[in-house]
Formats: C-alpha cells, structure tokens, sequence
C-alpha cells in the first residue's frame, strides 16, 4: 500500500499511550506491553503519577526499543491522578510545567535517550482544550523550556484552544486522535458520562485506525465524516485489554503497509 | 590586600547559602536579602522544600544579580525537611536527584540562567560524606546529567567520601568550609548536638571567613589549625540574624580585598 | 458591664483563631501566643496545614489553658494550603473531613481534652458557604462522626448555606463574624481582592469586637448596621500584628466587663 | 473436631489481612473478594497507603460483613509504602500513630462500626519487634488513645519487644502468625531475601494453618516444632493468587471445624 498510495495518503503514523502511571509500589497498566506496540511515550512526570525511577525505568526501555519519550505533564495532584481542573494562578502552571519538563528531560538523556515532546494530561489536557489562559501557561511552559536548543513540538487535539495558542506561539503542534473514543459531528470527543463514549469493539477501533493513517478523516457517532488529519494516534493504555488492542492495531496497520513511526524520532544512542 | 596578597593567598571566594526552602505558603528565610549577599545560590528542588514557584522566583532573582544557581538535591522527605537518612535502594536514589537536577535546571534556564552546580541537603550531605553507596548514588547522578554539555561540579566537605568519589569518577569537586560551625581537630564538624557547635559570635565567624579568604585554613576547637583550602563558604539563612551576619561578613571581606564571586560563573544573559 | 448590661447584650463572647498550621520544619504565626489570647482553637487537621507533631502540641497547651480545640477541616491542599475550591465527588469529601475530625480528636484526646467543633477552613469556608453540595457534604460528615456521643457544632458563618444545611440536619451552627474583615450591606464580606477588605486600624477593629460582644451588631462599609449576633470572633493568626491585635481586642473586651469564655467549654481534665 | 477437640486445642481462629492498601486510582490487592475470607481486616490508615474515600469503602464493608476493623499504622510514607523504617523521634511516632487511629475510628463509626485493634504495619511492624524505642511509641499511641472507653489490643508477633513493652503498659496483645511464611527454628521469619522464605505450596500454608488451629503450633525450616500459640493467621493480600489460596485456607479450617471469627469482635450495628 505504501508505493501505490495515492497522493495525501500517510503511509506512517505514530502511536502514543500514557506510560510510567505508577507510583511506588502501586502500577497502572502494563509499560513493557506497550512499549513494544507505540511508538511515543507519553511519561508521567511525578505530579499526577510516575516517581523517578519509574520514569527512569520507562525512559531506558523506550531507549531501547527506539520508543520517543515526551512529557506528559500534569496538574500536581497525585490522590486525583491528574484529572481534577485545579484552580492555579497562570504562572504558578507554568513553573509546575516547566519543573516537570525539566525532570523528565534530565531522566531521558540518562537513559541514552532525550525528550521529543510534551503532551498535557488528563483535567489539563482538557481545560487547556478550551480555556484561553490555561493554554497559554502550557505554551509559555514549553516555549521557555528548550531542549537540546530547540522547542518540543505539543501533541494536542486539532482545533483546540492551546493548539491554536501553542501555533501562535511558534511552537510546532502535533496533532493526534483518539483511537477507542467516539467523536461528536463538531469534532469534540463525546463525554465519557455519555453511553458510547468509548469504542469496545475491536473492528471498530481497528477501522478507525486504518482511516486515520490514510488520511481519511473520522467517522462521527452520526455517520458524518470529519477531516481530522492527525499524525498520531492516543492509545489507552490502562483499560482492560488495552494491550490486546494495541496489538491488533499495530497488526492491522502494518498488515496494510503502514508504518509506525515517532512523529519525533527519538535521538541515536551514542 | 588583593594587590599585596603573598602567592598563594586567593583575593576571591564564593559566599554560598541555602535558598528557596519555603513551600506553599510557608516560608524559611529570607531569600531577597540573601541574594544580595551570596554569590552561589544553593536552591531547594522541591523534595525536601521548594515549590516551582518558589525556584522560578530565586532563579529569577539570582539571574538579576548575577548569582549562580546550584541544585541543592535531597531525599525526598518535605515532612522531615530533608534531615533524616532514609534508607533507598542506590538506584532510587540516583533518579531521585536526577530528576531534581532536571528540575531545577529547566527553571533556571527559563530564568535566563541556567544550572552550574550541585549540593546535597541535609542528610543526604551528611550521608554522602561518610558513606560509600550514597556517595556513589550522589556522583552517579551528577555524572548522567551533563548540562548545557558539560558536568556539573559538586559543592561539598572536603575530605568526605563524596568528595572522593566524585573526583574518582572525574567530577569536579568544590570545596567549602562553614562559616559558623565549629570543627574538631580532625577537620570534622562538631555535632549540633553538642555545645559550641554554632559560633554566634559575629566577630569570630568574620575572622573564620577572612582566614579561608585568604588561605589561612580554619581554626579548631582546640586551636588547631587545619589547612582546609575551601573555595566557597557556606553562610546559614535561616537562622535569627542570618542575613546580618551575612552581611557583616561580605562587607568584611569586601574591606579585605577580598572579591565575592561564584566559583562557578552564571552563563551572561542572552 | 456585666452586672449593669441591658437585656439581650452579651457578656461572654468566644475569641477563635487558627492555630497548628505550620508543618514539619515550617511554622506559620504565633500558636502560643494566640493560645494566650483566643478561648477556642481551630486546629488545623493536615490537609492544608499541621502536621501530627503540631497539632499535638497545640492540642497540650489548649488543654493547659482551658482552650476549646476545633478540628480546622480542609481540602488536601498542603501546596495550596486550602485556599483553593477543589472539585471533588461529594462522597469523597465526606471521608476526608470525618479522617480528619478523628485524627485531630485523638490527638486531643491523647492531650487530656477533647473535640468541641468543626470549622471549615479556607476554600471549603467559603465553597461551603454558598454551595449546597458542599456545604451537605460538611455536614455530613459532622453527622457521621460524633465525638464523647454527641454531635459536633459547626462553627460557620451566620447565613451561610452550610449554616442553613447544617441546621437542617440538626446540627448546632455557631455564627462567627471577623475581627478584621469588611462587610458588605448585604452582610457578606468584602473580597480580600478589594481595597479595604481587611482593617488595619487596631481602633476600629476593637470598636467592631466590643459592637459583637454588646450584640450591637456589625457596621458595614457603608454605615449600615448589620444585626449580626455572633457567639465567637475569628482574630486573624498568621498577619503580621496579628499577636498585637489580638492582646488588644482582648484587653478592650475584658476591660468592658465581657467575658472571654469557649462557646463550648473543653472537658474538664480528668 | 469441634466437639471432640482435646482440652487446650482451639476451635476457633481469626484470620486477618492488610486491606485498603490503594491510593486514589491505584488499587493493591482484591479487597473485597478477601474481606468474604478473613475475619480482621488490618485497614491502611493514609500513611503508607489508603485514602479516606477508600478507607470507608472497607469499613463499610467489613461493617456489613461482619469482618472487625483494625488500624494498620505505618510510618508516613506513601512513596516507600512504609517498607522503609524512617529515623524519627519517639515523641512524632507516638503522634503520628495516634492521627492515625483516630482517622480510621472516625470512619469505622461513621461505617456503622468501630475499631477493635491496631497492627502495626510494614517497617513499623519490624522495627518495633526489636527496637524498644520504636515498640514503646506505638505502645504509647494505643495507650493514650482509647477507643469507645476502651484500651485497644494490639495485633503482633509474639515473642516480640512490641509483645512485651505493650503487655508492660497493660494493653492487650494477640499473636500472630503468619500462614505463608517460612520460620526459622528460633521462632523468628527466614527473610524475605533468603530463599524459600515465602511458601508457595498451597497444602503447606494449608497445613500450617489447620496446625495453628489445633494449638499445634508452626514447623520451622529445619523440623523443628516452634510452641507459637497464635490467635489470629495473617494471609497476605497482595500476591498473586492471595484470594484464592486464602479461599483455601478458610474451607480447610472450617472443614476441620474450626470457626473463624475476630480475636476482637466488631460491634452490633444499631
């Protein structure tokens, strides 16, 4: 399929999960399955999970298997995982950024490896969505913090308020969909409070997956099609049977002549 | 006395002292006048005090000033303040202080500064003086995390066991001395448990400070007098008085001859 | 006054502060000295502040002095210190205020008094002050953690939403007004991002507190009377002055003949 | 076996396992499936795992099962699970310990239970079975912190400096022993370092279990029949295949007769 796709068909994409989401004794879904499968780590950087030799340990598997490691950062907020919108003034948001940014970069290079990207997680993934300021202490974040004397490109939701911040900012976004989640005719994700939120049939997420690396947008709850163009694909990596699943998308996509590659290659090994 | 001093005498040493151990809401110190005192700012990285907010302020400020930054690393502890040894797997701990490294030095870039140098706090400095494994874990750390291309030196008490590993292991190792503690005739620190082991005395603690300027070694307990060289000297900031006594000491000696500078320049801002 | 006071005038009155809010190495105002000053003593439970050691210890000298302990109860916020609403599932926020009225109870207990009244603290103040659910959620946990077989009283804000809640679950509602703070003609208080929201004015402050104690109610802003009756003023513990202030509003009430007296007197050590 | 056991042989005996060892979205162990095995439940108090919300959750359940609730105070370490023993003052430990109980009474009471025991756990556990400083805080902490008027009994192993400075300060102690655990012939645990210190042999837990039952005491590593008279069976939770060899263990124990009920009965709901 590569050599005959037509023109605009993608004939690579990358697959990035939420990665190192233990803490201490505790874990969260199965970091050495998925490492085989994507090729982005989104690695928790200790505020909403991931201590440092969890992060290490994630750091030094996805150097090894050539796996990109970005940040996935987070409101500090280890007893709700992340997923509380916390009031915070801007520039307090962006120092807690910015702190975490740095952490997991020091960990990446000690495991031969470097930091590609930074991705917000949970409640600021999706207050950074829609809120204005919020977003722009994301941008201002990544903006000030240069790795290997250049920018992290931000992987976010197409048509977000912090994709259009972050782009006026001159950063490089990164846009990604969702492999397991059903969209509304607007492009929004459906709330997960709503029935059919998620995608549990696996011919379904395969589907979804094939038409993303092809370029052939998303199909909406509705049947509309939407023109998403997203260069990554979010995989969940902590619900049940979520390696099952990886595996058989990856499968599906190779079988169909797409490769899975980091939209950020992760750096050489010296 | 810069000009006449006799060869050997140094005519500049480094003031340095524990900065940003406030948390929240809570502060310790007086951070603003004490950088305009020092010229080597030891600033907490959030595990044993420190918030980002409160690093990014400091950075900021040292920046300014012309004030080196430096990653007084710790165990993670904020209850016990970094004071208690506690018992960690070696490699733990190695990431523990890699990813305050990271940490600290992404908000300092991002105010304008960047990262020149790393001291450990409280008990792990303690710790790492006399014992073999944290030594290691301590020169390991600093050894996997080049900045801005280079090592980073380690500020600790010459003679410790850190001070030879890291040499072993080609770190640069920074002496200091302490400009209030009294040491035994065998160079070690008098416990704080023990009676005189905090010189209150203004006059003497100046005098201390002038002989390490000028390369005179430290005077013991007993008279003796140790043929300590120290590069740098650490004032204490949260004691009543501190920044008085701060100040009487950079003002002595400026009067001296004596030059206050970092031992490790901050990189000149862009 | 005592003798000579008209009907309907008060001739005690409650003083309470906020008191245990340090935490490890870091304090935060004068608990002794408030303990000098105050009769009940809301203590804060380790959420937001106050750690076990501290509340302990206030808890001791409480007891010494026949001051009433309270149980400061907060969202867990240490790096926000409480100030901030914090969403949260109303069943989750019931646990973490009955963990925290029993943790503070034993350790008052462990002291040789007991635990007369809850007090919300910072951001739940408030929150519980206008939101239904939250204030249901405060009260709540009240009604499920009696202490000696009775119900704790909620020590709230005279009109509240938690008052009204409160009462209708058949608590005892304490109405507190403050010392310091301006009020509205509407009887709410003037935000602290208003100029004037807090009096500095060691007079005025005292003519407020001798009104309250009189039952003559508050003036507002404006000159308006407000009809406020309240059994206990809340002196402001961690401003600077606050000591001061404190000796002053105390002085003033006793020299009027008011009597400064626990609205719920501590259990007479045994 | 019941009705013609010997004089001196049990019929009945507790079976007891930690429970509520998650934290916010981490969960450890199946906590429902073994509060239908056990009849102790050794709840995790906040300090090395366990937050409220979760806390209720197994005091509800245990309430509604019949399953007694004990305390399992830790040193405060969520990062270490309260596996490392901390350095830390007696008189913080006596503190800490207290909070804790209090904490977990209030939401046993609020569950429609109570508390009936405290075990120590993890690093606690160790320590304080050899450490007469570290013995003497926890016997402290329960010793001032009576529950519905009562001294509570402490869960622990016998023979231990914890047995025996709490027997000195009048409180209750229960042995223990432990179902999967190899013993060395001195009646002490074969570290977990060493090999084969933990059973994994299901009709040797099994054996062990029904021999405790009969006052039969334990079979130490080399033969040797250790005299240990243990009123409740620890099972671990944590491992894989806990629930179903703790099923096991019950069905062997009540096939043979034997009742399994708390050392410490729960109290009648009302």
């Amino acid at each position: 399929m590569a050599a005959s796709a037509p023109y605009g068909r993608r004939v690579r994409i990358d697959l990035n999960a939420d990665l190192g989401e233990g803490f201490g004794v505790w874990s969260l879904g199965d970091d050495d399955a998925l490492l085989g499968i994507v090729s982005s780590a989104n690695v928790a950087c200790g505020f909403h999970a991931g201590d440092p030799s969890i992060i290490a340990r994630v750091c030094r598997t996805a150097a090894h298997r050539g796996v990109t490691v970005g940040a996935q950062v987070s409101y500090r907020d280890l007893i709700g995982f992340g997923r509380r919108a916390l009031p915070m003034d801007p520039s307090d948001l962006v120092s807690d950024i910015t702190y975490q940014i740095g952490a997991v970069w020091a960990l990446a290079q000690a495991a031969g490896t470097s930091l590609r990207y930074v991705k917000p997680h949970g409640a600021l993934y999706n207050t950074a969505a829609v809120d204005e300021s919020v977003a722009d202490a994301v941008a201002r974040a990544v903006a000030q913090a240069p790795i290997d004397g250049a920018l992290l490109p931000i992987l976010c939701l197409p048509g977000s308020v912090l994709a259009r911040v972050a782009s006026a900012r001159g950063l490089i976004v990164v846009a990604e969909a969702f492999a397991d989640r059903a969209y509304s005719p607007d492009g929004m994700l459906v709330p997960r409070s709503e029935p059919g939120a998620v995608i549990h049939d696996p011919a379904a997420v395969v589907a979804r997956c094939l038409r993303l690396a092809a370029g052939d947008g998303i199909v909406a709850v509705d049947g509309t099609v939407l023109s998403v163009q997203a260069a990554s694909i979010c995989l969940h990596g902590d619900t049940p049977g979520a390696v099952q699943l990886g595996e058989q998308v990856r499968a599906a996509l190779e079988a169909a002549g797409v490769t899975i590659a980091p939209f950020a290659p992760a750096p050489v090994r010296g």
